[in-house]
């Protein structure tokens, strides 16, 4: 027997424990699921994904399980990535970060408050795993481009896929060139396809792009101006000063990475090799870059004369990888934009905009003490190489 | 007086309550925050939303704590719209559903699988008030379509704002068309701008629509065809079928919706009347739509008539609210679409394919057994109007 007093006290203590099991998460939730059914009912997690293949979209998603993707960055981009692939029930997921979570992070997905100190990467793999138990991780909470860090970061992405085999794709959600360069190294020497992805400091900008060694653009073949000029980064970085960022701009950055990884992985739609994004006015502009024949990763020269080599032998391949020949252009990387539209703004143009560049050159021009009439790049509409010319001359 | 039982158990709500603060890492989340800081520092989480004013993008960042947002439908797209909100720090948020989490949701972003069986509202609002105190919430669970509950939603709309001023934007985030013609005559009725926003049923297309009751066209004005031909969307969902979705997709629409509530709400960039988005090839057509002077919902003519005589005694603010004046093409309908590009596939195709409409029209011919070889609108090119003509002569 127990009175109504009593009664309140229990009605509360079960409420309390079921709090303390959640947060321990201990909660019942769904065991491991051998294989991704298609049966629509309200405890199936795989209903709307197997679905794709009702729809005529995916001819077998539950191939999604065989694949590993490394994400580097863990950050407001990675993280969003990390969820999303989770949800899709990837085969695993490896993550790299050595940052920790902050209440300065909290304007963007993902994290929560409760995870204010904890390492990146062990509170997403914590968070992840709870999300979905079918998903194998592993976490990395080191500096890739530290050279004892780098190698292990070599050596991962060549062994740490599902029984033992290389990752299937590299996803980069780094803030800093820096790691970007480190990346591209590691790729080119390995010769494996990556993601780079990219969100502007002002925060209404960013975009991803496709690099395939020696097919396209590397990101060295290309190098966004700032690191063309030698500028150190770090230079940049001044107290009292951080980037501005949105949620709404980095989940859509994740959302473009993550379905252009899905659409090569399951093989549906077509994979755009560099997709930007303007938040101002809603502009997404594609477009194709080739790789850079004097490229300074000599990984990357190395993998253009192997493809070059491999499509003499397959030469109707060519059409089928869209592989579109220019002449290239005289500048000091030998880049040309193809498959762009015609208009008063060039896609180079387009593309330093999408990239926030304006931004970063404001950035350098301040530190630098740049005479403010010779150095926006948007607004007297110079070219790469007369703007490359100048701050040579500085 | 209590007995050695109540002794026993407040012991125990004691314990289980401190256990409850340790595992919510309570010390280190944050208590409300008075006002907005730009102080950069790891403890200050509205230091890079602040920073957007450094970086000359929003003039006045902390006044987003004066507006209100109803949000109707917290699924896949609504659900991380209030987590974005959320952590940009809005005023308040109104959350509309009268759905239950289920295992069946998480292939989506922001429900996770211990608050499978609570009902969505609470669910959403339990998280997001622990992600940021400062933002004031408010739920409703119930179907906004059922007579009793229209009336508290319009005066919720009309009331429910901070100050019991009415909500400053209705964004919609529902996945049927009942439910987007009730917001519609709502917002007509009222005279509140709000958003529009949908995903294909084959998860790899979506739009957002901004729509100005009078100025651009309602819902009703521009009705999708299957609800233009009467077909009862009932009839549509059949056992054993779901429909598919990604969290990428999602992810992306969400993104789009709040960045342009946001660009609105605080006065930075254009904010598009409609942005849809082809996942298959990253193609995202913007539009604008006039208003049918035909429309069905008399609110809606009753707006459009407003703003006519008001244009007559404010000549000039035609042009600052871009308004496109075109000459009526002569369908059923009234609507034109203006500001397109010209290209093979005309705009009206291009937002047929984008709304998912062929999708699902072929649900359609299923159940009403059309032939095969009449039916595509995307594969014959056929505009709107032939289509119709066949629809009818059915």
């Amino acid at each position: 027997m127990s009175s109504p007093e009593i009664t309140s006290l229990k009605a509360r203590i079960a409420d309390l424990e079921s709090q303390v099991s959640v947060l321990k998460n201990e909660a019942q939730t769904r065991g491991k699921i051998d294989k991704m059914s298609a049966e629509v009912k309200d405890s199936n997690p795989y209903s709307r994904l197997m679905a794709l293949q009702k729809m005529g979209i995916v001819k077998n998603y539950e191939s999604i399980r065989d694949f590993t993707i490394a994400i580097v960055g863990v950050g407001g981009v990675g993280s969003v990535t990390a969820e999303m692939l989770t949800r899709c029930g990837i085969g695993k997921l490896i993550l790299f970060d050595y940052d920790s979570v902050e209440l300065a992070n909290m304007n963007r997905l993902f994290f929560q408050p409760h995870q204010a100190g904890q390492s990146k990467v062990e509170a997403a793999k914590s968070t992840l795993q709870f999300i979905n138990p079918d998903v194998k991780f592993e976490t990395h909470n080191y500096n890739i481009t530290i050279i004892q860090h780098y190698d292990n970061f070599i050596e991962t992405l060549e062994k740490g896929g599902l029984n033992n085999s290389r990752v299937d794709l590299v996803l980069s959600c780094v803030d800093n060139f820096e790691a970007r360069v480190a990346i591209n190294r590691a790729c080119n020497s390995l010769n494996l396809n990556w993601f780079e992805s990219g969100v502007a400091e002002n925060a209404v900008s960013g975009h991803i792009q496709y690099i395939r060694p020696g097919i396209s653009a590397c990101f060295v073949c290309a190098p966004p101006l700032i690191v063309a000029t030698g500028v150190d980064e770090k230079t940049l970085k001044r107290d009292g000063v951080c980037a501005a960022s949105l949620p709404t701009t980095m989940g859509i950055i994740a959302g473009l990475l993550v379905q252009n990884a899905l659409k090569k992985l399951l093989q549906f739609g077509d994979t755009s090799n560099y997709v930007g994004y303007n938040a101002l006015n809603d502009f997404f502009p594609t477009m194709d870059l080739k790789p850079n024949p004097n490229c300074d990763d000599s990984s990357c020269v190395k993998r253009q004369i192997e493809y070059r080599d491999w499509l003499k032998v397959n030469p109707h391949v060519e059409v089928v990888e869209e592989v579109v020949q220019v002449v290239h252009e005289d500048n000091d990387w030998g880049i040309s934009v193809v498959g762009g539209e015609e208009g008063e703004v060039t896609e180079e143009e387009k593309r330093l905009r999408t990239m926030g560049l304006k931004q970063e050159f404001q950035f350098a021009k301040k530190e630098l003490n740049v005479d403010e009439g010779q150095a926006s790049v948007e607004e007297d509409g110079e070219d790469l190489e007369a703007l490359m010319a100048k701050m040579k001359s500085m």
